[in-house]
């Protein structure tokens, strides 16, 4: 186990991730003012109730089934083994939080993740439909693993973004073969705050068979909704959320904190002080010369370094790292959230 | 899916569960307090060592692993497969909250529950020791699964308590046929405010392989904290969790609900009330003759009643509907909790 | 690993199994016959197709899907995880094969057994009515395992046998619940053999949704056929007896077996010289005393002897310790086969 | 499902696979001999003992633990499954049988394969040697599936040889790291009777954990005998073999069948007709000009035809198709046995 760190002691710049805060403040009022009231559990509470009626709102998708989680893998394997049947596997880049970070939680569920390689995150309609005409066309199909579903990060794991066309034509390939379309959403409200996403709550529910909300990562203490556009797509979804432990006595928790995330348009606008100060540290980037890689508009930045570089930096601010880029180069992940300061941005941009 | 329910803008008495409400209080303000420090996620952050540390030492047992879970069912799961191998099972008792109310997530993992018949929700040591050895001493046992761990409850889902000495045979047993024993504490707080309970937290740390201790049930939003007294008794456990889907990315805030927990004492504490409206509402059910069954001491009561007058009742308060003891009579559940007020005591009191 | 034993060589004689010798003469031929021609592999060659056929014909069931398979539990498990959905469990006797005796392998695949108490190995329309019901009625019941479906013995592990009304009865119980009713017939020559059964291979294939043929226990060197009579019931059964290690390369060879038992009738005779047998040694035990139980009309019969004497008699033939009976006495079975000998027969007759 | 093919009556010369005709005689004789001797089941018989001795003996591991299931995709299966810890995977070439052609079995067992690059069919110490460091030189390794094993296949799916010195070098990587390997016999014969090959029985034994000596595809009606040098290394496997549906109850038709091929020899010699045929074809192959590719010395030829050609040939022979070279070639494969005739080698080449 790793060392436990205290970092607000040692009073050191972090940009290491966006889930080392708490709850938007607005949810813990909203928690607070509710505590003592008494309602039913597992999500059969009016709070839930009212959070499901305004994302379905949102989505416009009116009929849209609902379910609110704890966290991304537990969402992501509920949703690939409700989904699948045993003998299909989950399309997913090789990037994919599924495929590498989850400690094999999909095939701990009997699936195979079937890995496409990605441009900087991001898989392609053309990359998928041949990996699925591939597959019906090999002789020794019904030895194989069926391609039953594709899985997208929305951002991905490197801050990219799916356009809408790009969505529309995995959508349609998705559809052509029938099979599913999921996207995992964990840093949406990055995405949405994002000025070139074009990919609204209401394209992803006309285009997926289901996706999910991210809060933890988004503001919220914990939790993330699932909508599945579709009512009753997956039926008995409730007895395989308790069945994989997902299912949470106290649902109104999850439920108030996502009906606080929908309430005046909060979740839209949950984002804008983490691209914000995403765009102001890519920008002092920039102008001093630092590289970055892949592209990311969102969140998430991922600048190269040399070594010494990163070393001194490392004195002063703690940066994610993300890989080696060569022998004297690595790459350092930084990112913001809903929560971050501008006085700390200032900070890093005076440290670079 | 049943209806949404809103108890309380009706304004109806209801002693349906012990999670109806949200969080201790103390809770929330810690909550507020810490809301904007950045933290390490996954459990590597300050609060959730402090919350370690006090668990280690209100245990005796300052070698424990221990961890920050979601939820009682998900804990479940996630213990029993990962002290299991694939060939084994666990013994509990047949009204066990896994042989029962699990929607099967035990068997999901792979592993048999080999069910026992029980007293009031207990099952006895001799009741394991004789299935231990049918299983041993089986010319077949080789084609059989075989009985790797115990599951208990305490309380049971009857309210039931093990006595230490009772405790003490079962994990004698385990002991001498060298199997795990491990106990679900979903409502452990109720048995330490209890008159009649003789285990302390020192003795499921010194009896048990593994056990936890309840905290959705029991004044937290969410969370159960799993007490493994030998440290790396299940090596990778933390990647198990992870599989499992019930690793927390932001894990600091069961950290600090936990943390909180066991400041000054709260958790030795905070069954108090729910006790002690149960002892009234008892009280008051013999008063007026109502027979109560299975002999729960802890906040949880059975009270039978005729149908004609359970259905008067529920026009009043709402409890919860156990079983049918026969044609004319039902089993009905009244719970307290942390949060009973005593003015809804006198309440129901009135209506009885 | 228990001892090995060399029962030829000790000329002892034995009734332990039915499952001790090789295979019918028939087979062996005509395994010599077509030992050197080329055919497809995986069950695409024309003795495993010829086989198909003549199992529909048998089975007056033209469209049926026709799977051979190596073994009993395997072929249980690959049914039953084909069939249920993750959510599902299978009603079963609690002395069936699944509950007892597969060493947790439908577990392992994910799916609860809901165990019956049974008479005599066998559970009734009432008990499964009753089993559903439950399930339905319970207000819990989304926490709970959904019955999925219903396993049934014919013949039971206890050598008796459910009546063309029986199955009849609980067909109607399946049907009307919408759960599949599926039949191991490990031992299905025996019932075909047996004056007593009134159940024909058209009225399994008319009332079950999947049946097992029995080929290890009746004659065959190793294989079961699995009948589905509705085509197509099971999409993508291949795949998923792949995915259980289940597919054999050269499937002819089970091919070749099922259509030498599925020529002239051979499969409806095998298990005379079974019964014939085990009537000789029924009427036998009963002139000299010997209680049998559970009344198995079939080629297992189940013997009540003091333990003396059941150690006196292992001096010179084996038999199956089945269960103690009492502190005095135990429950040992006979089992006879299609190679029964009656010189055997006679010498049993002699030691008794 | 394929059309059913009745190659033997159209007469066509077929190299499709090494599994499309029954047994070598002398398996057949030995089954015709003990047919009606009785023995006790599950493989506690004596003629499984005595294979399992000779094993032991061909081996030079006296010590080792030998069981004998029905077919690869299971034999790999129960091992992959009882070797690994459920937070392990197994290191495997992306063209490994358990990566492509098994549908997904491995992950059904929870485990997932760690697909690596491979050379003609060949991964090598230096790349499972990188895979391993990289996961432990990983921040997030907690976070992902450690490797806990090495698959590979001897000879691989492409017919090429791992030499004894690879195989040294990939063992020393293994044992430095604590990691099990694995090798996939189940072409074993042809390697064993191949000029290339330098690595003997006793070398898979004191270089693997397990491994196994395959039979479907060198002469057995069916079967794989896995060899496991240090006894006791799995505890348990008996019951785990019978929970994945994989323990025969005729476990003597297997030990005869080992036995025999364990007999004067046999398995070391029954591949040498499949050699000489395939370098027979291998040579005409070269005086015709038809380039072949991977290098596979063993019974599997690889070559590169034009379109036109392929299909030309096809009307007069039947082989694999493999895969698409380019847009105008095609890879076939041919296939040779224990079973074939020099005099369709003739008329292979005569049409070639």
């Amino acid at each position: 186990m790793r060392e436990v760190r205290n970092r607000q002691m040692e009073e050191k710049l972090s940009f290491v991730s966006d889930y080392m805060e708490g709850a938007h403040p607005a949810i813990l009022e909203r928690l607070l003012e509710t505590n003592l009231l008494k309602t039913e559990g597992y999500g059969f509470d009016v709070f839930s109730e009212s959070a499901r009626n305004k994302i379905r709102a949102a989505c416009q998708s009116p009929e849209a089934d609902v379910f609110f989680l704890a966290g991304g893998t537990q969402t992501n394997a509920v949703m690939i083994d409700s989904i699948l049947r045993p003998y299909q596997g989950v399309i997913a880049s090789e990037s994919g939080h599924i495929s590498m970070h989850e400690a094999g939680a999909i095939e701990y569920g009997g699936h195979k993740v079937l890995a496409l390689p990605h441009t900087a995150g991001k898989i392609s309609a053309d990359g998928i439909e041949k990996c699925i005409s591939q597959y019906r066309n090999d002789a020794n199909h019904e030895h194989m693993v069926m391609p039953g579903m594709v899985y997208l990060s929305q951002p991905t794991e490197y801050g990219t973004l799916y356009s809408l066309d790009e969505l529309k034509r995995i959508s349609g390939v998705c559809r052509n073969y029938q099979i599913a379309l999921y996207v995992d959403g964990a840093r949406l409200a990055y995405a949405l705050a994002c000025r070139e996403n074009d990919v609204t709550l209401p394209d992803l529910a006309a285009l997926c068979d289901a996706f999910y909300i991210g809060g933890t990562k988004c503001g919220a203490l914990y939790g993330e909704a699932v909508v599945i556009p579709r009512h009753d797509y997956i039926p008995h979804l409730f007895t395989m959320i308790k069945q994989h432990g997902a299912l949470l006595a106290k649902g109104r928790i999850a439920g108030i904190q996502f009906d606080t995330l929908f309430t005046d348009g909060l979740y839209g606008k949950i984002g804008v002080p983490a691209i914000a100060a995403a765009d102001a540290i890519r920008k002092a980037l920039r102008e001093k010369g630092y590289p970055t890689t892949y592209g990311s508009p969102t969140n998430q930045i991922f600048v190269v370094l040399d070594k010494e570089k990163a070393a001194a930096l490392s004195e002063k601010v703690e940066l994610g790292f993300w890989e080696n880029a060569d022998d004297s180069h690595v790459i350092m992940r930084i990112a913001t959230s809903w929560a971050t300061q501008m006085e700390d941005v200032d900070r890093l941009t005076a440290v670079l």
